[in-house]
């Protein structure tokens, strides 16, 4: 398909400076239909870019989110959204490493490259822009770039809000690509892909010949099984309760599957027996706490490693007794799979060019950004990956 | 002090293959004093090492067993024990890496050197001779080698049964060192030193110039203590509610205390600001749920790593909640400090041999062994680190 992007410097001369107004999808309360409707975006201030998002898609995050399952983090009328690919419409003060009509992929973790976190090796939490949930509003100014026709403001989420044609973003939250990657397959490295093929790569550095179990099989779980993969695991088992899953599981290297529906005994226990005593590492990509548990214990005593990638919004306590740490499991978290956004997304995007990293399975929708209400069904439905929105 | 072991060789050579009658300190029932008494101990089996036990120690594991806190863990009549050092009597058929008269360390978490753990590089936790604290007796026949003098068993435990002029163990349980090395100060990489200074060295992998807080100075943190100052640790605290300890402490290299009962704030809180953001290691040496969280809270987010040492008897869940995983904190539990027994032990008696580590301010009391329960109570009222019991 042409998006007619690689004409698109000349264009963007005409609005630098200027608000654009342009389409941007609304939530205006928990659970409501998404509204395309004009708002007015502001120029990039210092250290700021704005992008022209030509692509997007839906984030199990922005559903949660859009339902308002977190009361504290509400904020209305907002723009969702934040798995996205676009090019560089404008650059505030400052910027130095992106200019217009650069290929750009934001991303929620931002990495501002000074403060403590991001010089040190072993995290890619940042502390100016990593990812905060309550936040809605820029960090320069406090205020939004986003605003109603008739001036009020509309909030931002998760440093990105790509639900609109033109999103303002602190610079040290998205990155300039190379030029000839397929943007429309880029997007996926916004959020979904890296997050699960980091877990993989990064947060459990996964040797060759490793066994892997992965719980539940979205767009993450499946980007699990992709790094691994890739890493030349030599068994990776799915277990999700939707066999619908498994088709695509089979495309991206997972060797076995599991249905905890059709077991008698507990998975881990399955795990136990198909692995002589476990997987080295375990993946729990639900959000569930039954399932983390299962995940860990899948694991094998003494080494087993479980990486927390679900989002486990209720407070209630870790289901794991002290002592047994002491079998030598271990578990982590990991946000964005551990990639420094900056630093690592443009070899990954590299990767997926010349296809160490295949991308094929994960985009299995395509839809007209009017029609993002949709998309969002496929995904609460369990029938879409992703859905990529054309804007 | 010479205790004549250098001239052991000869003795016994009257003894192998017969039952050996002598002291042993009997457990009889929860927290009832010990009883010196005599005992038969029957010839090593296969695969199994009789040890005269020169000097043992107590470690906290032993008083809570002596209390038999774990009701499942009860076995009695029982010899309590496993931190002692001692000479070779006699081998079973099979043993060829001990041979009578050499100087040997037992310890508790075996290392048979052919399961999937002991093959691994990860690990130290033994499939087949890994601590078990419902074990009480022999792996070979399912037998004791203790017996009372009208012939009815007496219980093992941990593996080591050090509490006895002689003790038969698996040779997976006990390790030869350089005749040179003193045995007194030996005792103490049998179980506490080992633990603390293996946490540091091998489970946290302390580099130099990190920050580290250890919570709880008995001789495991003090030994974790020991174990970061040689690796260059720039910062040790330590953390204590008993005064007492803090004068122990500045020997071993700790440089700042903090007692928690002298803060009206919690304790993570005085070490983020003392340390800006929170230690790179924190050590839990208590066994306590409320200090576990305190010990967590005070590393740095992003890369903090939490050690666990302290056992947790009660069935209680971990005090974390999922998402505080995401902020890239890690917690891991240690078994005898990550050491491979038969592996390691050896160098590590080296390193204190050549004053690398310095084991000087871990006795702090010696008591003939018949004065046993003194030294419990000695231990009880955290007025003694380590009291050397002389059989």
């Amino acid at each position: 398909m042409d998006v007619g992007y690689h004409s698109y410097e000349t264009e963007s001369t005409h609005t630098a400076g200027k608000v654009i107004t342009c389409k941007a999808a609304v939530a205006w309360g928990p659970g409501q239909p998404l509204v395309i409707e004009d708002v007015q975006v502001a120029p990039p201030q210092k250290m700021e870019v704005r992008v022209k998002i030509l692509f997007t898609s839906i984030c199990h995050t922005d559903l949660s989110s859009w339902k308002g399952e977190n009361e504290a983090q509400r904020a209305y009328p907002r723009i969702l959204g934040h798995e996205a690919a676009g090019i560089v419409e404008s650059v505030g003060e400052g910027v130095e490493d992106m200019k217009i009509g650069d290929h750009v992929i934001p991303f929620f973790q931002g990495e501002c490259g000074t403060c403590i976190c991001c010089r040190s090796q072993k995290t890619n939490l940042c502390q100016k822009f990593g990812v905060n949930p309550l936040k809605s509003v820029m960090v320069n100014d406090g205020k939004t770039r986003f605003s109603t026709m008739d001036g009020n403001p509309i909030f931002h989420f998760l440093n990105t809000s790509t639900f609109s044609q033109y999103t303002v973003l602190d610079s040290a939250c998205v990155v300039k690509i190379d030029t000839k990657a397929p943007l429309e397959k880029m997007s996926l490295l916004s959020c979904g892909v890296s997050t699960g093929v980091g877990a993989a790569w990064n947060v459990a550095n996964l040797q060759p010949g490793s066994s892997v179990a992965i719980f539940g099989l979205g767009a993450v779980g499946l980007a699990v099984a992709e790094g691994a993969r890739v890493r030349g695991a030599s068994k990776i088992i799915g277990v999700d309760i939707n066999p619908s899953k498994f088709f695509k599981g089979k495309a991206v290297g997972i060797t076995e599957f599991i249905n905890p529906k059709d077991l008698d005994v507990p998975v881990h226990e399955k795990i136990g027996a198909i692995t002589v005593g476990g997987v080295d590492y375990s993946f729990e990509c639900v959000g569930n706490l039954e399932v983390l548990r299962e995940a860990f214990l899948s694991t094998h005593t003494g080494w087993g490693l479980t990486v927390l990638l679900g989002i486990h919004p209720s407070p209630m306590l870790l289901p794991l007794h002290p002592m047994e740490l002491f079998n030598g499991r271990q578990i982590v978290g990991s946000i964005f799979g551990g990639f420094k956004g900056k630093t690592q997304l443009p070899k990954l995007a590299e990767q997926c060019m010349c296809g160490t990293l295949n991308l094929d399975e994960f985009i299995t929708h395509e839809l007209p950004f009017h029609n993002i209400n949709e998309a969002f069904q496929l995904l609460i439905e369990g029938k879409s990956l992703r859905c990529l929105l054309h804007l």
